[in-house]
């Protein structure tokens, strides 16, 4: 299962706005295409964001239409610039970014038509390793679960928001494919319903038993002993640990802690933001009041009510037990864990 | 603001169901129509209920067509029976139903047209006492309200959930009419919705400000200093203090407590359930899975999805800063300040 698919120049995206009840297949021929995906939520989830940003940067370089090289590089940040202003918090977005234009300007001798190939490439291979680094995380993170283990999961940090298996739910397929009975429980994750919508519809694709619980029985049923551990996803993770994730995640963090619960982040290293002491430096984008008061056009609060939307929320390292990544696990004190990966 | 009116034998209920964007009337002229609209949350919250139920005992006994008073007492306990049994949790049901039964019992040497008059005026002295306690509790919990305080709440413990001006709804009212600058914040409150829908619509109709989050969202707030603090009604209060409320309350009362933030329930007096110890007896409510899995039709997960939906959970006394009742403000420990009211 992959939520994005790059052939002759087009990237094809599952329309993760209409799953589970419909599979849709949006196709992006143009990079402002791509910025209008990421930015609709088309395609969601830290590390498929970055790809697929990467993607956009192919295509958009490979449409530009000079011969002169300094033309070339001002379209390429022009073109970086749009794709960059789409989503505030996942770090790997700016990463991707960073990566693509990186690969022109270290390449700025050749040829403008060598350069669009190096980016094309440069991005498949983004692709190819963002599975390989899944698969690797969630072997490591697999010796964290135990047979039998029933695991909490917030929002959807599965293949559908990577470029396939998944980060905390790539843990979860390790231990299930190690054949360890395993339970998930899904926060429904409001409001966009990640949890409902594509947590819920991959695992039971995969036919890993998973239940569907809405975000405010995540408490209940920790106090109740349902819960071995918590995984979840990060969008970005400041050099102390502290960990900017779907809202949400903070709430659940502290309550896993009051409750003896382990609590995993599962995030490649490309999540982690170097230049960053703590999660306050994190910005949090705030999203349009409708995904709350509506539903599908159906109208779920009164007309002209006050919303809050932050999309994100931090969790300070304290409430997180360890950090599941492609390089190993980081326990805490994670300021020392967090630092031997800032040159890899 | 009432949510329920009897008159000429009839009472209408405001359906709870269609607000906010609709506000429709259901009549129920029959026992057996009160006994759906409580199971059907047509009416809802703990005050609520116990009313509308003693309403129902009233109608289905004036409805009782024998002149033996045999007959009609064996009459009454199937009503009761059939009233009872609509829903677990709540205990002001049962609390009703006892009242009312007793009423008949304590006058079983009357006519049966006498008796039966006499429970029609009881439960509409039960009507008319919910309101005065609920802005007696409203002035006692006035006093634990500063001025410019932000207050969250969960689900709807307001007019609507009460005779009217309600109860966690009833102290931000009273803290309104004394003249503070009074904030809410009103969880959404899922799968019902009870707070994007009811106590969003009620304070919107009484100008006071809101502000609409959805249940995840309120632990992020509480960390970056917005809330003030916290009061939420309650459905069954155990004599340790042990509470029954709407699911999620028990998150937020951890969330409150982790950031040094006030929780209060506010709750009358007949909402404490003194035959239990603490609230690992409390029967919790299992609904239905299309609550989280359907809004209105709609569908937000994939079919055949497990679902848990528990409708309630148990708040542990140790979270629980004092409990607001028409008697006064309840402290902790619990266990001997609870008790002082068990014989009135």
């Amino acid at each position: 299962m992959r939520p994005l698919e790059f052939k002759n120049g087009v990237l094809k995206l599952i329309d993760q706005t209409r799953l589970p009840t419909e599979l849709i297949y949006v196709e992006c021929s143009t990079y402002k295409e791509v910025a209008a995906s990421i930015a609709n939520m088309t395609v969601r989830g830290a590390p498929a964001i970055g790809v697929t940003a990467a993607y956009g940067i192919a295509i958009g370089a490979s449409a530009v239409n000079t011969g002169s090289k300094e033309d070339f590089f001002k379209e390429l940040e022009e073109i970086c610039n749009v794709i960059r202003s789409t989503r505030p918090t996942a770090v790997n977005l700016f990463w991707a970014i960073d990566r693509m234009r990186r690969k022109a300007l270290d390449n700025r001798d050749a040829d403008v038509s060598a350069i669009k190939d190096l980016l094309v490439r440069e991005a498949c291979e983004m692709d190819r390793e963002d599975v390989e680094i899944n698969k690797t995380l969630g072997m490591h993170g697999n010796k964290l679960i135990k047979d039998g283990f029933t695991i909490l999961t917030h929002c959807n940090a599965g293949a559908l928001a990577t470029c396939g298996y998944g980060t905390a739910l790539g843990v979860v397929r390790a231990a299930h494919d190690a054949g360890k009975k395993i339970n998930v429980f899904a926060d429904e994750t409001r409001p966009y319903l990640q949890g409902a919508r594509l947590t819920a519809w991959e695992l039971q694709q995969d036919g890993i038993p998973v239940k569907l619980i809405c975000d405010n029985m995540a408490g209940h049923f920790m106090k109740s002993g349902a819960i071995d551990c918590v995984i979840v996803g990060a969008d970005r993770i400041a050099a102390n640990g502290d960990t900017a994730n779907k809202i949400g995640t903070y709430s659940v963090a502290v309550l896993a802690k009051e409750n003896n619960i382990p609590f995993y982040i599962a995030a490649p290293i490309s999540t982690i933001d170097f230049s960053i002491e703590s999660g306050d430096s994190i910005p949090i984008e705030e999203r349009k009041a409708e995904e709350i008061t509506h539903i599908r056009g159906i109208q779920l609060a009164p007309d002209g009510i006050s919303v809050a939307n932050p999309a994100f929320d931090v969790t300070p390292n304290r409430y997180i037990t360890a950090i599941i990544t492609e390089k190993g696990i980081i326990y805490p004190p994670y300021g020392a864990g967090i630092c031997r990966f800032s040159n890899i």
